[in-house]
This record gives C-alpha cells, structure tokens and sequence, in this order.
C-alpha cells in the first residue's frame, strides 16, 4: 500500500483521484467513463443509502423499480426534455450476437436489429410518466410517492470517479399530485430532506435554493438544489428536486378527474441524488493522509490494532481486544478488530488513516499491564490514553464530537471563503485568488449569466431560498437587480 | 379492483398472470419484456433482499459494484460461458442521438458508433474475473468474498412475469480462492444459505443437488441448486451455485503467488439468486382468493379494518384501533391500520385477501362494546373473535403459526407429488396425470437426459445431494444406474 497522496495544495484535483483508489472506494473499469465501486467505497454507500432510504419512507414514500430501457420516441415527447437528454446516451440497437463465420469470436447478428432502438435511461422521467398514466384515474389514485434506486447512463466524454461517471447509481424520485401546491410542497419537502442529510450524516454544510432558468432541469418549471463548497474552494451540486408543473403529465397524456368530476391533468416532482455524493463526501472532508470520515457513514467506527510480541502477549491482546469490541458493540459502535499477522501495526495504522476510520484504538503490551488503551481521533490526529474500563462511553461520546466537529470545521472553511462583490473586478479577484462562493447583483438574464460565465467560468450555483431582497446593480451589465445571487465555479 | 381470479384448477397460468397483475405486484412495461415491479411487489422484494443481505454478510461477504456494459470480446475468452451467455442480449453500438434533419424527432447519430459494442450484462463473470486480476497477487488478497445486487438483460422470446423477463434484478456472488476444496466449500454454503432462506423465509421446501453436465452453468465445473415444486406440480430452480475451478482465472490470467511463493491461478464460485424468487413465492403458496404470504417476507403482516357508522364511531373505532396498532408495533409487527374513507370495509376485506396480508383485524361497532376484535388469518381464512386485551401476543404467535402452517402445507403438498417410476411408462403415466417429482434411474448420458426431455418434456432438475445408491435400470435405455436422479417438467 503507498500511503504517501499528492498534497492538495500541490494538486488538489490528483490528490482526489490518488484518494479514492488508494483508500478503495473506487477504480475505472474495462469499460470507458464506467467505475468500479470497491467493498470499501460501496459499503459507505449503503449507510447513505439506508439513512436517505429511511428518511424516503418517513415521508410517505415506496420504492419501485422500472425498466433500464426507455424506447428512443419516448425522448421526443417532452420538447425541453429531448433537448436536455436524449443526446450523449446509450443506445440499444441490437438484442444478438453470433459466431463470425471464420470462429474467430462473436459479431452483432444484423437480423437482429430493434425496429426502434432503445435508450439505456439517462433519467426516468418518460417511462415513468407512461407508466403512472395507467395508474391514475381518479383523484383516489393520488397522491403517489413513488422512489427507485437505479444505475442510469449519461455518455460523458471527460469523466472522473464519483464525480461524473458514464454509469452512476442513484435514487430518482417520482410523485404524482391532484394539486399545484401538493407537487410544490413535495418538492421543497424533498430538497430539505436531502440538505438534512448532507447535514446530519455527511457533515456537509449545504446552501439550498432555486436554479436559474438556464442551469434548471430539463422539463422542469423549478428546480431546488443544494450546493456545498469543497476545500479548493469550488462549489458541487448535492441534490435536485424539480417541480414538473404538467409538463410530463401534458407530454404522456395523464388526466385524473378530480372530486368534482372534472379531468385535469396531474401535477409532478422528481428528485434525486447521486454516487456524486461520495465524491463531495471525499472532497468536503478529507486531508493529505487520506479520508476522514464522519461517523454515521463509516463502513466501521473504530478500529483496534494490537501490539504485540510473542505467544503469550499474543493471546492477552486478543482476549482484551475482544473484551472491548464486545463492549463497543454493546453501545451499537461498529467496530473491526484487525488481528491479522500479514501486517506490522504501523502499515495498519497508515492503512486505517488513509481509509478515514474515525477512531482507531491501539493496545499494546504496556497497556495491559497498566488496564489503559491508546485512543486516536482521525479528524484532528490527537492521541490519548484512557483506562480500558469505560472506554465505550468515552468512544461514543467521541465519535458524537467527530461527527460534530467535522461539521463544523466545514461550516467554518465555507464561512471564510464565502463573499461578497460589487464589481466584475473585484468578482474576478475572489474567485482567481481566493476561491469559493460569491454573493454578487445579477441582472437576471440568461444572457448575462453565460457572459458572466464564460469571461470568469463561474456559474450561478442557485438563488438561495433564504436570500434577503437587496437593491443593486448587477455585477456585469450595471443593470438593476432586487437580490445577490450565488456564484462559485464548480463541479 | 377486480376481485375474482380464474382459479388454478381452471387455468393455472391464466391464474398466476392476473394474480401478479391484480395483487399489485408487478406489470408489463411500455419495453418489449422489461417489467415495472410496483410498490406492493418490490415491498416483497425488499425484505427478501434484505434477508439475504444480512445473510450474505454474516457468511463474511462484502457488497460491491462493476460496470452495466461489457466489452464483446470479453465473452470469447471463455469457451463455455461464451456458447451460453453472449447470444440473447442487448447490444450498445452508438453513443449518441441527434435531431433528424426534417424535426420530426430524433435519430441515433452514425458518426457516434463505438469501435467495440458493449453488451448489457447477462451475468457478470467476465468484466469482475477482469478486475479481480489488479486486486490479486498474492495470497494475503485472498479470498475474495464479494456480492453484487444488480440489473441484468437477457433477451428473452417469450416472457412471462417474474418468471423471465429480458430484464430482472438479482444478486451474482463471485468469490475468489487459493485452494480448490475453499472454492469447493464456499459453492456449498452458499447453496446452503439459499436453501434456508427459501425454507424460513420463503416458507418453501427445496430440493437441493448437483445439475447434469447439460444443465450447467456455461463455464461451471459444478453447478448446486435448489429446486421447489409449484402447484401445479411444476419445478422452478429457485437458486445457483456455480464452481468454476480456475476456468475464469485462466479466461483472463489471474495468478496468485502463495504461500510458498510459487504462481498459480486463483479458484471461483458464483451464485446467484433473482426476482424469479417472486414467481415462486406467488405460485408455491397462493390460492383462489389470491396471494398467501409468508409474514417473515410481507409488507405488512396485519391489516385492521375499521367497521363504523357516523362521526362518533368513527372517532372511537379511531382511537381503539391506534390502541392496537401501537401494541402490535411494541411486538415487533408490521401493521397497516386502514381508515380510508374511500373504500368500503368490503372492498378493503377483499383488497387484504388478494393481497396475502396473513392476518386481519376487524374493529366493529359491536367489539368496541363488548371490547373484541375480529382476527383473520390468510392462509386458512379462519377466523375467530378475540378479547382486545392482550392481542398482540395472540397475534405475534399466530403469525409464527401461519408461517409454520404455509412451509407445512407445502411440504405436505410436495410429500404428496414425489414419486418413483421403473419404467418410462409409469414415468409418463406420473408426469401426465398427477404431476410433481419423479425420481428415476438415467443411465447418466446427456443423450439420453435429451431423449427423454423431448419425449417427455421432463429435465433432470438435479442429482440431490442427499441422494441414497441403488443399482437400478435407465428407465431410458434399460443401461445400469446406480443412483435415481430427480425428473420433473418445470418453468
């Protein structure tokens, strides 16, 4: 194992790819913009996906699963959705294969070609919104509150692990309403889940708002985002939720008749977040040994690594080891005692920093003379030593002060590089030097928005829910504007 | 919601199709044999992964992810597994869809196709023995132990349901060894792990036992399966397990050094297990009326209905009722207490008995009086009035009697349908008449295994692995035996 990552100062965007394969999260495939997701890298997944899952069902939601393949005219359906997707995809156009007639291995069978070809989903909105046209009736049939986990295909050119893959795993939501206000409600209802999430388990401060009209989802009349600020001072999008209007019901012909009897067309929102999360979870947190992890995602919390010399210390270790796991576990800590003998304590202790194990516990042969443990906190490096006895309540209290102080280390590093500008200047001078977000006045153009994007490359990541109304003059065109919005470069 | 089903006896597959539609579970899609599996269903789905889960992971597996695609060329690197798998299956030969010319949609764009296709995973030996190849050197790597929950495609001609779909989900385990009896063992328990979960959970008794060459898996040394027996005396394969001695090591060169340093290629299982187990589930237990669940694998385990006339007994039978669910919950139940005003308790009664919910409360104006309750069970739709104190414990040990009772009532009907034949004639007698198992001597050719398949339509299921010798005569070609072997038509 090489322990040793490029800094992130040296080069932040290699420090990232160097952390995720070397902590084993995940590698590239065989296949081009495809990932592999390692035991490691998956196992933090499955804790997002168990917490977000349960928060899903909390709220009224199901899961279902519909098909991979999405028929191509389905795309057309929607005007601004065939615009926005049915572009860099997969496409389907043959279902066999034969053997070359000089057996020199297997060629598409050109008497197998689709009458129309089939689209692997970049996003399910379509064959969803087919499907829900059978379901809905009446008003009796809504709401529905619908969820799937799924791989979708988007056909990246530039990809990078977690972060824009070919194929990623998601969660897309779907809701079918009676009403305007229930599909809105749903919608931001769903948005303040996912910042809960990235708040409560990832320790990932978010800033929630709208997009504009330009960065909005395809087919979308609104979409709600979260964005979190990495460490080199760049915004990355966490989570979506867009109020469809009727758009798709419109698009696939899905009409309820409402208590009074009369048809209306139903009202929509999607939602979904991403393996793009581990990618943020890596960058919001992790430093030059390797990742740091909040406690509520790592695969495990703890870590206990023996010393020891010879037979005899070797059985003591394991006997107090197990004492104590036991003793963890009794406190619902998850917990991996590594007692193999093909690795020297201190590759372990590099191994373990390097995959971002919050607290790693260390009993040597002094220490069970003296009933003590070496306790080492991931997040700020600090050691200490603390008697055997109760040193579950001290790791889970301490594992609560990680979780928090995480948090709040990332709270403070987005507080510093968050700003204020009045001038393209003085715009221009933030993001070059500093890095991070900027509040600035925007004239509300689309047009402006991509100027403003192409001289400086920073985007509008979102015109936050909570902004305060602000006269001003807009950074690029001079032109008045009734609130700052949010920029930063990005992801 | 149409209550009434074709019974089994009138058409068994007619009953099955609509079951599975009208119990909710799943639907045909808009895509040509690709299914929706709707809330009800993969609520089923759910808890049968989730059992299998945590089994996989206390057998010490780790959960992972590898690509969707897979390179064409990757299935002629092994003989077998090429002839079986790469024929039937979704192929990706562009990456791009473009306007067309005159706006009346969209095409694929011909300057986007790949240089090589990539095939829709039937299975995933190929792409995870390609990657297995960078994590393996040495035998401190080893084993591997890892389990993949994933989408798979096979074209399928004719679908039905669950039963085969062009596209299903599923869980593929691929293991790696250094020895051959480890890669052996693990073969084993896995077979093992599927056999208890069908028996606990499913409440289905299995056949366990070896394929014949012909039935293997492409690319298996040995193929393990559990098989089950449907009503209509039908066997369905209701799990695999595959050792696939170094075939796939040497497919795609993976070595390892062990211990005393010399290279050799690495061993390999596989097992798998799919939405398939949904048709098995429906077709092992249900009856006329509609699903019969298992309560280990239901969405919900109890249902109470509410009873009432005007607003006093509605807030009365309101509060009573959320009484009881709490106590239920304190017991551990999962429970839905239905206070829809939409539907009449009819309807609902009706809903729940098509739906297999196993057990039923009715709360009438009458028990709020006399302080009972109505309980139903599903399986044998009995149904009994109980004082509503202490209800929980009657219904937590009613639901380990329904689930007791379902697991006998199959065993019995099994017991029933097993038979022996020394002659073809009696063999066909058996396979014409009554239906079910019937153990017979072959005289171990694949020719004659092909014989009697077409002549019968019966398949060797398996060599059960608790098989006793006896000396006998091929029912076939009257060559010697020296083992009955299991016959059975089957899906």
């Amino acid at each position: 194992m090489g322990k040793f990552l490029t800094s992130r100062e040296e080069n932040y965007s290699q420090w990232y790819n160097e952390l995720v394969v070397k902590a084993d999260l995940a590698e590239n495939s065989a296949v081009r913009g495809c990932m592999v997701i390692k035991p490691y890298g998956f196992a933090i997944w499955e804790k997002m996906k168990d917490a977000l899952d349960q928060m899903f069902k909390d709220t009224g939601h199901e899961n279902a699963y519909f098909p991979l393949f999405i028929p191509k005219s389905f795309f057309s359906k929607e005007a601004a959705h065939v615009e926005g997707f049915a572009k860099e995809c997969a496409v389907v156009t043959h279902y066999r294969l034969r053997n070359k007639a000089d057996g020199t291995g297997i060629e598409v069978d050109p008497d197998a070609k689709l009458e129309e070809e089939l689209i692997v989903r970049p996003t399910s909105e379509t064959i969803i919104w087919n499907t829900y046209k059978n379901w809905i009736q009446s008003y009796r049939d809504l709401p529905i509150l619908v969820n799937q986990w799924a791989n979708v295909v988007r056909w990246e050119m530039r990809t990078r692990l977690f972060l824009r893959t070919a194929e990623f795993l998601w969660q897309e939501g779907h809701t079918a309403h009676a009403t305007k206000q229930e599909a809105i409600d749903e919608t931001v209802q769903m948005i303040n889940v996912y910042a809960e999430f990235a708040e409560k388990f990832m320790a990932m401060p978010v800033i929630m708002g709208h997009k504009t009209e330009n960065e909005r989802f395809a087919g979308a009349l609104d979409t709600y985002c979260i964005e979190a600020l990495m460490q080199d001072g760049k915004a990355l999008q966490s989570g979506t939720s867009h109020f469809l209007g009727q758009n798709f019901a419109k698009a696939f012909d899905v009409k309820f008749s409402n208590k009074e009897g009369k048809l209306d067309y139903v009202w929509a929102s999607s939602w979904g977040v991403s393996t793009r999360l581990m990618g943020a979870l890596v960058m919001a947190h992790s430093d030059d040994n390797g990742l740091v992890l909040p406690p509520k995602l790592a695969p495990y919390q703890v870590v206990i690594v023996p010393i020891y010399k010879g037979e005899d210390q070797y059985r003591t270790v394991l006997e107090a080891g197990n004492k104590i796991k036991d003793q963890l576990k009794e406190y619902g800590i998850s917990v991996k005692f590594d007692m193999r003998d093909t690795h020297k304590p201190g590759w372990k202790f590099a191994e373990y920093e390097l995959k971002g194990v919050p607290v790693r516990l260390a009993l040597g042969a002094r220490d069970l003379e003296n009933g003590t443990i070496e306790v080492a906190r991931r997040d700020t490096l600090e050691k200490n030593t603390y008697p055997q006895e109760g040193i579950a309540k001290v790791v889970k209290d301490l594992l609560n002060e990680i979780q928090e102080n995480i948090y709040q280390k990332a709270f403070k590093y987005r507080a510093e590089h968050t700003f204020s500008a009045d001038t393209l200047e003085e715009f221009k001078d933030i993001l070059d030097n500093k890095g991070g977000f900027v509040y600035a006045h925007w004239d509300g153009t689309a047009e402006t928005e991509l100027k403003i994007k192409e001289d400086t490359k920073a985007t509008i990541r979102c015109i936050p829910v909570d902004n305060k109304l602000e006269e001003g003059k807009c950074i690029y065109t001079g032109k008045p504007s009734a609130q700052r919005v949010l920029f930063a470069k990005a992801y």
